[in-house]
């Protein structure tokens, strides 16, 4: 007999809320039993999303005391700082937690507060958050309390970069990723940058130096490499398509004799068998038409003999191996069902 | 009395040709006197682009035996190969070329040979050349008869490069530009990958290897640095827009105790009299949005303690300071013009 | 036990192609046995589609004898003209024949002719042919051979103003449709006018009179009203997305003391038991992006006191609900399948 | 010797303000003197609008007392209700004032307060204002103290409506028109609408009834056909454009032997002299990418025999000759400049 997960959604009003809802909408063994949304509460769910007009769901105010004895699993698609709030009530009630913010993403309570600008408001349940990215901690996902997804970069340069740290071809010095986001990346919320008339026509870097998602990448870098600490250089880009992310990195060889097959060798032995990394031939790059609305994560390499740099590329969907997906791929590997549950 | 420059444009059916067209109609010294397109000789212009419905002017054969006895200046927008083809009869004619393909960009025949896959068409005349970058050669582009307008991609980064380098700031290894390019800057051909259905809502880098512009710029870089020859990455990637170029560009600098203002410092002693270079203030970045349509380059300086690295960001118009505007540029040199002359 | 239904696609390189191949590699019931391309013969199909990388499906010739053998069902993405030619041998092969193209969905050989600017390639199967329009044909689609799937703009127009003349609340005469379709529906072709940059930042309408969609508009308008003929205005427009349709019409009031609560009754009389037509509240228009990449036709209705004017707007995705979606609804209808299978 | 006219921009901080110091920065005989911005009051005018960096505006208080005695014109960029509040003072002044808001077009007091929900502010003013388009009213706007420039839709409308009204070849019911607009037409507003990641692959209509343009074209409809009311039906569209309004406009011919020739010479009529109407040949569309960034309104005429029904089409740049552009077109008029002055 199939399983039956109630889920609630903290923070449920903007683009992660809603790609969450419509993939959980789907999801043949899950039941959505509230969404939450202060600015909202009351409100059906199609007065914010039109998509929806049907559904039985509304918003209702986020009362944990209420709304966690009748769920089993509580995604958090709230602000960084907030997140923390609510999740540990939540795992005092038994909830699970599958946090989309970053508050339980770094190890390190010193980089959380240089990074997020304020102390981490839950230092107490940090050591019991995994890291929720599937192809690196499925183990550890499957028995955990408190699952911290990745952000949406993250995901797009830890999975190339960590199958090269780990089969040691690449130094852990000099990595460097341009990226490119759409904008659904930035939020849904009232902001002149983030107008259609300002992003149209228009690519530019932002946070050049010091974004926030360095960390985590550098934390994760640093494991796969298995090295204490290592620096990168990550500059994003707003880019006018509304989802996708492409990654773009630079690589120093670790060694003198390497070849573009090694690179690929090193890629499906890291992910021959899984279901949302898809390698590309060699010579293809990767493009973020191909995975818009899935759950891949598309990725390529190239070796430069001209200057001596490994290249690698990825194509990410932000809202859904960026964020929503794979919370719903960590969710499917806590509850034992197939991993591409209402993903496909 | 104001002088009377006559030009013909030759392969004047793409997008830097209608570009050039636009411009130089509003030009207050040039008149049109032809427009060549094998394909479309015969028709007015308004059959190929709507927008100059009303003018005169019509497509005619390229018959350089015709058009050089009526003209002073000679644009040639057409294919590399093809141009140096046009390009020594005009000459001879005594017509002042100004070339907008790559056929005369590159000092190395082999180079020429190795990037474009055929020896050079027109190798005697190629010590002639001058390189159409008037804030760097805008003393020898006066006398030229034969200007090589920059690639699009080369002067996004060959402008603030140039300066960081000239300042001896920054190392001459590990130079790495990441770049996003509007999709005009492939040209007005028929061909799928172009279509709107394949850019929209895509990101994907191409030619992440070996790329044509890499010699022209690692040729000029390396003037500017006083070295025989350097090695840089350069990796474009197609964004959906139609008109712009954004170039992210790390180096490493040149000494321990490096600051931001000492690159802010180099940009404008290079720039701060240049007409068509705006030097952004320390913290903001370079965005196209800001120079589509007009022949300004708009460069940004970063300097990231993190790990130690100097990022540009620049931005500016494919078809202007990318290729029309600044062979109109060029033009308002040769002919002792204010620069800026039809530009603003 | 589950069905399983053998289909292959005709003509599968272009996007309605692509669509049908990304809904049915989903369909539980479905397996596709063969795609043909002529121009792609031999490949494999993520040679055409890198989404599709992974998959076993290569491109062969249409070769009906080889195929009709083995597949239930043939889905006809071919351009006009040509799916006739297929439909025949296979109806004869005992193939059910789901066209996409236009070549069945007229009644009148002499309209076809008009239209298409060509005789019609196969009279004597045209009777046959169900107009696969499952919300106004759910009976016949059931036993039917050779369906023949409406247009991209059709349904967009029929459904909403069909319910209105079935209601009689509007003149037969005095209609008009205005709609802006996406690029994907002119073809996935090599074309100047549908580059990236020539359709970004531009509207423009076409076929301003005489669009080949009009006398199949018409046909099925006519139908429903109880008329042997009407005649309507209809003007596409090609604006820059990607996928979606969406139309707005004027209609004259049948009655004076209509009300636009009769028209929503209207609709909730035509539509309320239907999954794939949504009826959005009174006030609210119809919106592309609420019915992207789904099989949903949304629709809204409005009286405008001022002039004495219906107006309707409505929305689908020109590919699914406007193409290939809505021929796997018929085919599940077909095969007594809920209608919704594969389309959520 | 050159006149040179001082000018002030109240309300300078949205699209059209920044429209109109870019177009004023480039006029030959105007000097700015003001900008105005309650909000950005102190700010440089590059911390809000980049691309004017290097310019020596700053935005200032809207304090008239201050700012009329030194200008001969004010500009008007102002929300409707407040640019009425300043034409008062202005005009006591001696100061010119081109309003770009709706405060002026409407000669009825009682459709200002039915459309736009309140009294107008300054009725004992409104009978001195001129409405501001040039192909119409270019006798009255040279003597006018105040100019009330058409809205963005009115425009694009009116020019070709009025040419086959006052040809007598329309009758003055039955008229529709349906428009498409890009986004900067809304205005430059924090508004969860309006950002890329909800407009992008968007098609919407807005108003669908009773937008506030529609008592303004039928007011210059009707005194083009003579008549003392008509009524239309207009039905706004937002598309992902940044810049741009297609109308197509439906009417019924006048008398039964009508042709496209006769729309034609309407049209050749009325602006043959024009230098910013462009009149389409026949069987050509007006497209808004051939009118971007330029002052020109595009028309095209066709006749639907098949439901004998006169269709137009026009484009247009929403903030050019739908407001900045053609408030200086009036400007030139009233200073007995060429009209095309800073235009081209």
């Amino acid at each position: 007999m199939a399983k039956e997960i109630s889920v609630a959604i903290f923070g449920a009003s903007g683009y992660s809320g809603e790609e969450l809802i419509k993939l959980l909408l789907r999801h043949p063994n899950v039941k959505i039993q509230a969404i939450t949304s202060r600015q909202h509460a009351g409100k059906t769910i199609d007065t914010v999303f039109p998509r929806f007009l049907g559904s039985r769901l509304s918003f209702v105010e986020p009362d944990v005391s209420k709304i966690a004895p009748n769920v089993d699993v509580a995604f958090l698609a709230l602000p960084h700082g907030l997140a923390a709030e609510y999740a540990e009530p939540l795992l005092s009630f038994g909830v699970r937690v599958i946090d989309i913010s970053a508050d339980f993403r770094l190890r390190s309570l010193s980089k959380y507060a240089k990074y997020y600008g304020q102390e981490h408001p839950a230092p107490s349940i940090l050591s019991e958050a995994i890291y929720g990215l599937p192809e690196r901690y499925r183990g550890d996902i499957k028995g955990a309390n408190l699952i911290a997804c990745p952000g949406c970069y993250p995901t797009s340069i830890i999975l190339p970069a960590t199958a090269i740290l780990t089969a040691g071809l690449a130094k852990t010095s000099g990595i460097i990723a341009s990226s490119m986001s759409g904008v659904s990346g930035a939020g849904r919320k009232e902001s002149i940058p983030l107008l259609f008339a300002e992003c149209n026509e228009s690519v530019r870097p932002y946070s050049v130096t010091g974004h926030r998602h360095i960390p985590e990448i550098e934390q994760e870098l640093a494991v796969a490499a298995g090295v204490d600490e290592l620096r990168i250089n990550f500059v994003p880009h707003l880019i006018p398509v509304t989802r996708g992310i492409h990654s773009t990195i630079f690589m120093e060889p670790a060694r003198d004799d390497i070849t573009v097959e090694d690179l690929y060798e090193a890629f499906q032995a890291a992910y021959s068998d899984e279901s949302f990394v898809r390698i590309l031939p060699l010579g293809a790059a990767a493009d973020t038409k191909h995975v818009t609305q899935t759950n891949v994560c598309e990725i390529a390499c190239f070796y430069d003999q001209h200057t001596n740099k490994i290249i690698l590329s990825s194509a990410e969907d932000n809202l859904t191996k960026g964020a929503s997906g794979q919370a719903i791929q960590c969710l499917n590997i806590i509850f034992d069902l197939d991993e591409t549950t209402g993903l496909l």
